[in-house]
């Protein structure tokens, strides 16, 4: 080992989910919309000025901060811009969690929580999620240094009523509460509507999954005006120029086409109906989902073995060794077409292997 | 203030270069290309499949590190890629400044480094320039926890010569030395032909100026492929996908454009030179710049009024209100026309008032 290497910051990497260079796969493992983005979205990247490359971005996202301003019925000060909901993320747990106290987070959640909180030497508790993959809010009312808790929860796809997310927003005036709601818009409800009674939330949510938008990597926090201060503040000691400026007027232009963004909604909920429907036919379990996945164990055929057997077929869906988790797979709700290859491929290998 | 506000991390925001939204200002304030990026890149904007911007980019940014590694001479596993050289740097101090004796870097300098050192609570010594405004090796030939310089440094566009750069880095072997090129392509001998000899190295390069795209938010370092590995590993751990899908390949096109490239270094270097013996015959001093701009100063009248008068008159260059150069101007080189307002201005302007 070299000298040098004694004052490095040594991590344990995120693996994410498989980017296949294969494009005759059908991927379920990542959570990516089916569709493709708003062609108001693509119009607007073909006719970006050339000139406006040369310079700096706006580093505050205004044009972007301002479209979603509108659309939620804030302020434009409540609102903050970051290079993926995971910037976001990363940039609140660094600037809000910097207590000598413990933040909560569940057991089973996004697995990027810990990851943060250890790179930033923040102290945490896991809340164990109960049998039903539910979180427990007595779990979230006690002495802590803040709190996050993603709704629907990932992996599971679980919702957590807005009422029993309130309570414990509430229990918890003294630190912030984030809500990560990267799969609120199919079929949750936000907590963006408590904003204006709690100074001590803050909502993150992402155009990777409902916009289609993930390879331009845009996310979004709502907070009340100060919270957002200081969130870019922090920010701006870090980077001040991150969003580049093709992502925040695609973003925008995302934002304004919101017949498409609905339409794109309502056909990934009904296919994930549908899909819901054929699983548990097949003797699938699985709680119920309120994101673009469906969680889902098999009480006949290990999770391991059927991710390893849909691979094979060139179907990508996520396995996580992990435990309490390590019998489910996550699958993304794809296209229809997707979802009944999936279904066929399942229907044939469970026949044959149960 | 709200109980919350205890647990929150406070900093002294960086205050980047004004972005004025005006459009008819000559804007010498940020250090940005006169000219726009090449129109390969515009090219590879105007064609990405609107499919692909559903996914997740790749997150190595493969088609970027690859192009950058064959055009630099180094393996694409020696490259790391990040949302402009902010991101770069900030992940090179996280990643790299992790012990507990102090890093060095000059006094006057890019006034990142210390917010960054601040942020994560990194321990720093400032070396003072001489007179010359010129680095002193021998500051830095003592024991410390890394070292950072930028060459060209920033503001003042000087270049230290590799071999006194060399010598830094030899000294050091034990540490991080982190030589920061973002005006290298402007006349400067890089330090990536050192690679091979030091395994302590990285250099970090940028698309912002050279290349046009500060809006895209491209920039990269160069360095051992362990040292890579572990900026990887703590990038990977902070958000697994920075760059977008559209700056990658932009940024890939535009290596591929050398032609376009070097012509528009030429052009800048050569309106550098008119504008040195232009502000020389004005009675302005400055240390000889291998930059995009020029740090001047001039005895009969000071920096300050100088920068109001400029601005009153829609000329925007940078103005730096602290010990030692508060009596100069950075001044991006911009177009020939654009410096000859300025001269122009500037020569009524002295006649005037001095």
């Amino acid at each position: 080992m070299a000298a040098w290497e004694e004052n490095v910051r040594k991590v344990i990497p995120y693996t994410p989910g498989e980017q296949p260079l294969r494009t005759d796969i059908i991927k379920l493992n990542t959570n990516e919309n089916p569709y493709p983005p708003s062609p108001k979205a693509l119009e607007v990247l073909r006719s970006i000025d050339r000139e406006a490359l040369r310079k700096y971005p706006d580093p505050e996202a205004k044009e972007l901060t301002e479209e979603l301003a509108g659309y939620y019925s804030v302020k434009p000060c409540q609102v903050f811009a970051g290079v993926g909901s995971d910037d976001v993320l990363a940039m609140s747990f660094l600037t809000f969690f910097n207590g000598k106290k413990p933040i909560l987070f569940p057991d089973i959640t996004y697995s990027f929580y810990d990851v943060w909180a250890d790179l930033y030497q923040i102290p945490y508790e896991c809340q164990p999620l109960d049998d039903k993959f539910e979180i427990r809010p007595e779990d979230y009312k006690k002495d802590c240094g803040g709190i996050v808790i993603p709704n629907p929860n990932a992996p599971t796809g679980v919702e957590k009523d807005l009422s029993e997310i309130e309570e414990i927003i509430a229990a918890n005036r003294d630190v912030i509460v984030i809500i990560d709601e990267a799969y609120i818009d199919f079929g949750g409800t936000s907590a963006v509507k408590l904003l204006p009674r709690y100074d001590n939330l803050l909502v993150v949510q992402t155009f990777s999954k409902s916009r289609s938008l993930a390879g331009m990597r845009i996310g979004y926090a709502f907070g009340n005006e100060k919270l957002i201060k200081y969130l870019n503040d922090v920010k701006y000691s870090f980077n001040s120029y991150t969003m580049n400026t093709v992502a925040a007027a695609m973003g925008a232009a995302a934002v304004r086409d919101d017949v498409y963004f609905r339409e794109t909604i309502d056909k990934i909920v009904s296919t994930r109906e549908w899909t819901k429907k054929e699983l548990a036919r097949l003797g699938f379990t699985f709680p119920d989902s309120k994101s673009n996945f469906i969680f889902a164990s098999h009480a006949g055929c290990p999770a391991a073995e059927l991710f390893e057997a849909l691979k094979a077929q060139g179907i990508y869906v996520r396995y996580f060794a992990k435990p309490r988790i390590d019998n489910y797979l996550r699958i993304t709700i794809g296209t229809d077409r997707e979802m009944k290859v999936l279904v066929e491929f399942l229907e044939q290998f469970l026949g044959e292997n149960v």
